[in-house]
């Protein structure tokens, strides 16, 4: 009987119990024998449970019983997951986590301190929910070099674009209906909408392609706050959705870049047709080509499901076979990553003519006019030109309201 | 330095050299220490060639050398793959393979043989070339029982429906085209369009969802060979797209039913817009719902990029790790898997009229009338109760030329 403790026993913490028990005899085929939840660590009064005998209030009870041999992390945030999951791995227990801030921020570190005290930290929950990312990019993929990745990885916000889009609904209802459906992945509210969550995700997959660290404050992000039901039915007529889209790119000098933001999305691009709460990520390989994995990116089961999967890894094997989950840790950089990349982008702008907006912002063709002003689509030009072209229109008496970059088909 | 052999220096054998060239050094990274091919096995002459001195023609100097941890077969078919993969797992050597034919044929016994033996026996390359299917099948939905897959994983019949859809163009002009850019994942010409291909594959995803031996033999299989572009047009005009798709579900009573065949699938469902030589696969898993893999089925370099993965597994890990890579083997049995799902159907007939076809094919719609004769959108009904409306249209001396299953949404 191998021995496992959960700490934190939210949405999905109470998954994994859920997935354990439901699926057991399957897991104990995999694992070899059967899995048992010993512990639930909680500060919250969980007395009158039917499992009100696993609850423990301290951790030192699961660190000093030596049958425990994985320790399941669901309490996010980092105040006292990280101490939590420092002491775990250095009593040489595994970790499993879905905690995406967490391995964000502490990641370089708690992987280090992993292998050092021979334990497996493993996290492919953290990316994607139940859809398997983490694990095929760094095994499947062993033997390709993977130089771009592009993802829809937040999908309370794919939710939203996509009502939005399908009913025309505006930006404020469509974050209530998401609210009152429960969807929210950050336990900050707002941190979905600015992108954050999306931030947190896209620096875990930069730091696992690039080997080394690529920290959440260095990756700049913008929400979908500013997107209204008019920019989506511009980019309609554009044959585009727009999406928010989180990107890493390998630079030709070697460096590394990264982003998230809204961006024109042409529908025959994949991405383009991921609708509602649904998660999909890109990645090119240099051997393989593009690769794409799609499938549910939130939810009490879906995401419990890729923690158990960890859980069965790291019984069976121990650290041994995760050399591959692994970066560098890097000191943090100052000021933001760089993107000097040509795009064609989408401008929309208020108070000046739609001539004067073609004129400013040179080759390219008129998308729309309305009372939230006059969009653009402009023709390739680097992120440094554009920011150019929004002070010449300020100089104008103009402003510009939002500016997207445009994906490549 | 670990030393590997390959089998069979064709297409998929040179790229696992270049690959194990190209990016020798993450290989190394990830294995541990550096990777060396020391022998490869081809009865052809390639004294020519500058890896001249690499090249044996017998087997036994590779199972003598125990240097040698890992083979790899791409030599294709089963004739002589299947005897000398025999060999190399009796002499406890993980072989990692990219050939369907046998996987789906002896898959059960060469996987006992290779527990028996200590080594892995291990073939992400089967299924979907490059892109990454049965590891993260295996793996990642580990705490998932999957019931149900349905996959496009013959590129180049959907490379031909794609020239038919977006140009027009009959089957015989596709067909020549695709010949003429190499795309055949079949020894035997013709195998990729008439559907075997893809049944090997679904037979290789059906044992392994099920845990037990499901055989090409059994599983129904139609090509693409009857399909129009008046077809593709009729499917356009009901918003969907004609694909071959490759299922398998586990039936209510707990037994398994597959197929191979081309069906209706909406434009909203996410195969539809998988086009080209992309493959893509879905699973519904019972924790995580439905997860999609997408990416390019074959290719030389893709397809070799993912026998490297393999290796690197099998070299880091040995057979520890497989042990959820695994069914049991079952007798073959008489005749075909049973399919008594109800589906929306469409019909194509020729020698009655439009309406006598609605009657006698009860509740739905017509779709198209023309040269090639009528078309209806059959409501839902079993395969039995469509083979009776054949039946009752013959006898009114007609005749119905396609039936195509509608995919849900």
């Amino acid at each position: 009987m191998a021995k496992i403790a959960i700490m934190g026993f939210g949405t999905v913490g109470s998954g994994v119990l859920e997935v354990c028990r439901r699926n057991a005899a399957s897991i104990a085929r995999r694992v070899g024998e059967p899995v048992e939840v010993k512990y639930i660590l909680d500060v919250r009064d969980f007395s009158g449970s039917p499992d009100a005998d696993l609850f423990v209030k301290d951790l030192d009870i699961i660190l000093n019983d030596p049958e425990v041999r994985v320790v399941v992390e669901t309490i996010g945030g980092t105040k006292f997951a990280y101490p939590y999951v420092r002491r775990c791995l250095e009593s040489g227990r595994s970790v499993c986590t879905s905690n995406k801030e967490m391995v964000a921020t502490y990641g370089a570190e708690l992987l280090a301190l992993a292998r050092e005290h021979g334990a497996a930290f493993l996290f492919e929950a953290s990316v994607g929910g139940g859809t398997p990312i983490i694990t095929p990019m760094h095994q499947c993929l062993a033997a390709n070099h993977i130089s771009r990745i592009e993802g829809i990885v937040n999908g309370t916000t794919n939710f939203m674009l996509t009502k939005m889009k399908r009913e025309n609904m505006g930006f404020d209802a469509a974050l209530k209906i998401a609210q009152q459906l429960g969807y929210a992945e950050t336990k900050v509210p707002g941190d979905d909408v600015v992108g954050r969550d999306a931030c947190r995700k896209i620096a875990i997959l930069a730091s696992l392609a690039s080997g080394k660290a690529v920290y959440p404050e260095n990756i700049p992000t913008r929400g979908i706050r500013q997107i209204t039901v008019a920019d989506i039915k511009a980019a309609e007529k554009l044959e585009s959705a727009i999406k928010l889209i989180a990107w890493y790119r390998e630079l030709p000098d070697g460096g590394v870049s990264a982003g998230v933001e809204p961006m024109l999305v042409p529908d025959n691009n994949q991405l383009a047709n991921v609708d509602d709460v649904f998660n999909a990520v890109l990645m090119k390989g240099d051997m393989l080509g593009d690769v794409i994995f799609y499938g549910k990116g939130a939810g009490k089961l879906p995401t419990a499901s890729a923690v158990v999967a960890d859980i069965i890894d790291a019984l069976k094997d121990g650290a041994a076979i995760h050399d591959s989950l692994f970066w560098q840790p890097a000191p943090k950089r100052e000021g933001m990553l760089p993107d000097d990349t040509a795009y064609a982008w989408y401008i929309r702008a208020k108070g000046i003519p739609a001539a004067v907006l073609a004129s400013v912002a040179g080759e390219g063709s008129p998308v729309d006019e309305g009372p939230e002003g006059v969009s653009y689509l402009m023709k390739d030009a680097t992120p440094a030109v554009v920011e150019a072209v929004s002070e010449k229109i300020a100089l104008l008496g103009g402003r510009v309201d939002l500016v997207l970059k445009q994906m490549d088909e």
